[in-house]
């Protein structure tokens, strides 16, 4: 958990600016043999694309990937691979505005108390556009989890003060909303909503929930590298994330332990089952052959028109008012970031978690 | 975040089981020049030990600390500190029962998932005093902190139904609580409500909150090592702990930008201030010198002495009853866990915070 | 020590193939307000540029080198520094006999047997080309030891049976010679020793010897974090080194303390000196303030035109004989490379250094 | 590589000073499932004891050591082992006149500079009693790799300027030596050579070399994780040695590729084999199946009974006399610590290697 490095086997280095040449990632630690290309990475990378509806800026950022190395003949090669977004529609005068004073909500203020001083441009590194790197990542993690039958979905559960649930593990019911919320009219209700506040200069927050199926049990390390531990690492490092949770989350709060365990039980398919998952798929620290279920929330994006009070860095009180264009809710752009990370985290601890047994190794080596 | 190693310069390494010989930890990069002395580690080891009121088990662990490296002559030498506890009152035919069956909300089928086996003995690794370690570590990193004008406090804002808040910063307040709820009537009365719920052999969850005050402004990380994913890793690495929220946490989800964002000020200190803390002291993932304020979610004891169904190692369908001694709530004897976690996070973002600009450099070596 | 990823703080990700899209390397963990420009890293990027001399392979690499961010109005920003080159000139029809046999001395085999397949195009991952995100990276860390007073320089002290010494530290000395070496007559006699190799088709090995100056003393861990063994690690990990030593090396074999020994004394600058160096700047695995000084042995150019034996895919044994480009000595070549892992290895060793006391966190906390 | 921390997944935390309460080692990420109990640690242990023949010093150290967590029935449970070993016999007042001044060739200096002072008891934390932790690591290393059927063998190749080398694998050959040189003419002869530099009161230096057999082809890194390059950080971080080298090593330095590419060839067990092996068994950094061969310079004994001159803390040039007791050659008692070095390192590189191909993560867990 460096600056921009993250992982112990599947190790990622993410860099970029917001209005800088481009940005980026390098995964090293991927396993040799999976099938991977470009479009395998420009695909997730495209769900993560605003302007597809009003309630994203409507700018056109042509994010298209150039898989540098790692990857021969289609396949990976177990070599570094380097994912390289090239920044072409960036106009630096939007934000000269920012380079003087602190914006509410904003990292301006912390980065120059760490730095010195920022590249103000866009945001800098704090940016969305930061998320791009951890998308590409992502990608690739998801062609590993897929390998070995694990999938990763999520959706935006509540957004201000309306809420749905997945019914069913499907991809298309959340794609087909521009919200990513799977029920088609809480998401219809929500778009009217969303247009209210945007009307009143003004940004909303809202839930992701993540879902992972297919997770074999046994993987997550007890204590620090707890599965659990990992992934709210993760999740808690996207930006404009607030909290994390698994299964019942703070429900468990005022809940009793007869209200709360889930009983175990055989399954028809001889395998251990639980009766319920308030556990969240993860028992310990350790997965226990159950969906895992996480939640993030996210707080209403930073970036609003109305006038707000501040300091500039004269150390003057002044108001504000941000111009440009922001998305008035960050949430359907970061589901895929979810997934994303979520899939980084899982991979790295099903590589971490192979070595758990002497009889694994002689597996490996003695054939 | 590798099993029970954490940490980039402030490293620290917890071992131990409940059953086995002891438990401890090697702290490795902890700044020579400090003073130190087992008592400063002991008060905190005596905080999480049991038995001081009904509503933790009566056992008498003699958790006594040794120094065993890296203090001479009452400082900190640089070099590893390695503390042990010895296990002295550990009586292994209380559990011999679980060796055979997978307690609900537990740990024993994960580990026998990932391991092939385990030491069934009180919970091995995976019993509560596996935290002996972390607290150990968390008395050196608080002292550390103390060095620079940094306290970390935690207190149990809710049990079950009943809530409290801390009106000031003040340890006493939550210490002569025996649920470590700094109001005393809220405290009074949901003693009443725990001893019910263990009348009906139930347990109850909690949260913990926590509270850092002095914090400088600029110290965590861009992207994934940001204070806050630290936090997040350290706090929900602590067994039980379902979800982990900084400042406003959770209640961001159906917030506007105008509602949530904390406008910026001069103080008459001359510092740059927040109007409000929504964000909990932490802007995109470096901290804004404002408290920092984090909190956990509970859940209620896994081990409940009510009826409950279960499989055992030879896959049939069984019901239980778990015996000995347990908590009928975690939360209590976890307050001084959370905060020696925030602690040691704290610490090595701090040590690591040091590198961010040239100036610095030059300032410890060119003098 | 992940595949493609090292340092603690000063934290580096190389990445690409010799015939790939490009190569490169990203820098997370570089201090914020150091100048810094693409003409620094593209003049430590020619000094490992071949066909200057016959004894370098003619082609012209356009290795020209791109900041794709984490440098803003010319200096650095304290977030991921991403340097990008392109691979230009490579090409594929060159190598592809390659593919199907294990050339002696070369990690084909080792790639196969590791990863399943190889990217087998002028050696992919094993290439020398690899070390252009050393190299890169290397020109980053020279410019911080610079802000210090450090300075590093390496030179060819021997190829085949000729030997020399640097007299003074004097980087002019060392470029004027086509093969690195100070010394021109030696310089002289040594290229028509190589082109006598080169008529017999064979190849010749040498040895680096690296000094570096203005180091300060109480730079290093104790045990494995020395600064010699990050040193090692660091110049082990370059292609074709099979050797490291420090100070006076393996010479220490038949020698007797006292002669070992470096006798301590008072400088007329009141500094503590040593009166000889055989420690080579390093005691204890921490630097004293003198020079250090460091050789690697490189091994002949495993690429030979002569005919060997070898073995194919198939498992058959065959006859071959190499065609195309190949240095005949690495040396002159590699001095940079060595000067590169040296800064890099150096930068994080100082960095981590910063925290060894708790007064060195109060200067940079409470000023 | 932070100071006493080394490993990605077999990751050990050593601590302990000279005359602390203890030394010992925490190993965290040991696979469960391997037999182990004290006996096999202390075997070990027993084999760097001084005190057997006349060129070690004749104090008794009671390195009794008890394995305090991760082993359960006997064998290891995947958890965190901790070993400790309680210093006994350590008087401080042999060592109270070092205090103020600093021996030639001891790190003395180097940790006053670092630290701002030091626990001068019998070299502190750099005393040769720091390699209790890395041996009991070792021993359980060494345990994994028997389950592997890899064998590691260390043996004292030179001691000033008597030679000689290993026959055949045999470690009785070894043991019987009190010089662990496995010749007994040769053994014999330097036991006389030893005797007389002892009368001069003066110390020695010698070479260790270490060979590996049964290690499988394809583990190591490319790049930065290079079996050679953690080999030599492993082999370089043991105090005294001061050159690591590979295989043919230096003396590649006046060869061509003809002499030194080891040619491969179909073995009759339809296995890859090299006809000589100059490269010591690695390729590229990757094993190649062959015998790993690797040599350590270690320096003579700094600690002489000579007269020497050197500084004192007040900054007055002085003259000494070192009293006490101190081995005239470190290298027999090193034999073990090189074993043990290069058994860790290879385990960790095998447990990292396992992750190197997808293939290998679907037979581990889609079985």
């Amino acid at each position: 958990m460096a600056g921009s490095v993250t992982g112990e086997i599947f190790k990622i280095s993410t860099w970029g600016e917001s209005h800088g040449a481009g940005l980026g990632v390098v995964v090293d630690g991927c396993p040799a043999g999976i099938d991977l290309c470009e479009e395998d990475i420009q695909a997730y990378l495209n769900r993560r694309k605003p302007g597809e509806t009003k309630y994203s800026t409507p700018r056109k950022e042509g994010d298209l990937v150039r898989i540098m190395s790692g990857v021969f003949e289609g396949k990976t090669t177990g070599t570094p691979i380097s994912l390289v977004v090239e920044n072409t529609s960036q106009r630096s005068k939007d934000y000269s505005e920012i380079a003087n004073y602190y914006r509410p909500g904003h990292a301006d203020y912390t980065f120059d108390s760490k730095y010195g001083f920022r590249d103000y441009r866009g945001g800098g590194r704090s940016s969305g556009r930061e998320t791009i790197g951890r998308v590409a990542a992502g990608a690739i993690a998801s062609r590993i989890l897929k390998e070995l039958g694990v999938e990763v979905l999520a959706y935006a559960k509540q957004i201000g003060p309306f809420q749905c649930s997945l019914q069913s593990f499907d991809r298309q019911a959340v794609e087909k909303s521009p919200l990513k919320m799977p029920d088609p009219e809480v998401s219809a209700k929500t778009e009217d909503y969303l247009a209210g506040k945007m009307q009143e200069l003004d940004s909303v927050g809202g839930l992701v929930e993540c879902i992972v199926t297919g997770m074999p049990a046994g993987v997550g390390e007890p204590v620090f590298g707890k599965l659990d531990a990992c992934l709210a690492s993760g999740i808690m490092s996207i930006g404009a994330v607030k909290g994390v949770e698994i299964g019942a989350g703070f429900s468990v709060v005022d809940k009793t332990g007869s209200e709360n365990n889930d009983d175990f039980y055989m399954g028809a398919d001889g395998k251990i089952k639980k009766r319920t998952n308030f556990a969240g798929g993860i028992l310990g620290g350790i997965s226990d052959g159950d969906d895992i279920v996480l939640r993030a929330a996210f707080k209403p994006t930073p970036s609003i028109f109305k006038e707000q009070e501040t300091v500039n860095r004269q150390g003057q009180d002044i108001q504000i008012q941000i111009k440009g264009r922001h998305d008035p809710i960050i949430v359907p752009r970061a589901v895929v970031v979810v997934e994303a990370m979520t899939a980084i985290t899982l991979v790295d601890r099903l590589l971490v978690g192979m070595t758990s047994q002497i009889d694994s190794l002689k597996k490996i080596y003695l054939g």
